[in-house]
């Protein structure tokens, strides 16, 4: 029987029941369930891990709940910067783009680097030109605004540093990336990240969403991996590689791997956040060391989650 | 007895004695070895291995023979698109910079990104904008220009395809990045990586050197190295923090990490280049996989190395 799988994640931060309401909770899960029917559909219909990951990060970036493609936070100048990043399992090829203004989905452009460019990273300026030579979907200013983010905005604006979303205590800001991981019927495994960054970010500052080995990272020898949290943590942790390495060369399973770089490595230097994560026997972990993570996960035998805390 | 010791790259290709004048090798190896010395004098002076190898990266820079800062190569629209990145192994502090314009020492600007900002990437205008801010030195796109990098990009400008130095017949081509990794007296290592990328880059395309864990990596526990060669293929290997993991995790020697990265791994995907590397105990790696890297070292025993090929 195959064991195709997806799991996905919408971010990670201090995100606390206490401040939901039941409304707002549904509407997280509901975005959350269609990004996985999005994603799950294509791996039950014998579709790639790649376009799977695609799919659901897609969805998450088209939803204005999440911190990514639409909902995309407010950098210090009052724009959306955004970052993407996408490998696939079964060759090591990867795409990603960092910075890039007006994009609809940077998932997808991410996907046009690796398959229609022989680079792997793109940023700013040039990947825009890029992106208009491969006819991807632009929009204006427009699209992208949210009350909610320009709110979070203007708490700030004023103060040198950005916001992760656990320095604030309201629930609308506790989001900060969005991603996805598969595993399909023909055995390759694959992963898809995509951000907004950081409330307030400037100079241009990347995350390590686009960071191949950092925030995004799959082979099909050991895992796909997909991060979210303070991206300054997780590029000096390596913690996508860092994670497959263990299980390589220590022999750690997914879960051991991921339990050692999440709760140990990255908490020793004070780096928060979370991770999704699949192997291509369709173990999926989804661990973290914020007070919540947005992450779901379905499974060809039936199990399935949708969760938000601890 | 100290064991502090530096090496140094300044790029890795085709290059072959047969295509070489005396004259030519001798600024090649006279440019190396003011960039050991530079570095070297800083150890030797109780400095710390951050400073050397920012030192040592800063000469190589200047220097028009290679290509980073002055004498970098052109982009397809004759600009000079530059990236840089540098990193201590004693705290995993890191700073990068990609696709900065105008910046007299790409290095300088990632080591200001480490110690006077919460980042560790910055690409594009944004990353520029902090250079100003820092009151770093900016040069107009004459200090930059240079008759054979302009002589380079005319003669494949109409080409969709980046050149890389190994698939040019001529010598003054030859050269990609530059790089420098140092044990001080106390202990820590650091490592740093500058290029100008590849001539008739488009799409505001960056390479491994920015990227912690792909061209550049450093960590006491493990080594410190820097990366040279066709950039793609460095990121979807993790080069770097693939050595260090291999050390870490595998049990195996710093010359074993390398060979086993370098001579294996990379040959396996296509990947063509080098890297130099150094651990802790001040062993020092400087393999590669193409006919020649410019390349030197300088241990505290006396022992010294400026080679150009196999």
């Amino acid at each position: 029987m195959s064991k195709h799988a997806i799991a996905i994640h919408g971010g990670a931060g201090t995100i606390l029941k206490s401040q939901m309401t039941a409304e707002k909770e549904k509407e997280y899960k509901d975005g959350l369930l269609a990004a996985l029917q999005a994603g799950y559909e294509i791996l039950e219909n014998g579709g790639t891990s790649i376009d799977a990951v695609e799919a659901a990060v897609v969805s998450l970036e088209d939803n204005p709940l999440f911190n990514a493609g639409k909902g995309s936070v407010f950098t210090h100048e009052g724009k959306h910067e955004m970052d993407a990043a996408i490998m696939n399992g079964q060759d090591l090829k990867a795409g990603a783009v960092a910075g890039v203004l007006h994009i609809k989905n940077p998932v997808k452009l991410a996907r046009a680097v690796m398959d229609q460019s022989d680079n792997v990273l793109l940023v700013g300026e040039g990947a825009v030109a890029f992106a208009a030579k491969m006819h991807l979907q632009f929009e204006d200013e427009k699209y992208f605004f949210s009350q909610h983010r320009f709110d979070q905005l203007l708490e700030i604006q004023d103060k040198d540093s950005m916001q992760m979303d656990h320095s604030h205590k309201d629930m609308k800001n506790k989001i900060g990336t969005v991603g996805a991981v598969a595993l399909d019927i023909h055995g390759n495994i694959a992963a898809g990240t995509s951000t907004g960054g950081m409330t307030n970010k400037r100079y241009g500052r990347a995350g390590d969403t686009p960071i191949i080995g950092a925030g995004t990272y799959a082979n099909n020898k050991t895992c796909a991996i997909s991060c979210t949290g303070v991206g300054e943590y997780f590029i000096r942790t390596v913690v996508a590689y860092d994670i497959s390495c263990l299980m390589e060369y220590k022999g750690l399973s997914l879960e051991e791997a991921c339990n050692e770089v999440v709760h140990k490595k990255l908490v020793a230097l004070g780096g928060e956040g979370g991770l999704i994560a699949i192997d291509a026997e369709g173990n999926i972990q989804m661990p973290f060391n914020s007070e919540g993570m947005y992450r779901g996960m379905k499974k060809a035998d039936g199990e399935y989650v949708v969760g938000i805390y601890k």
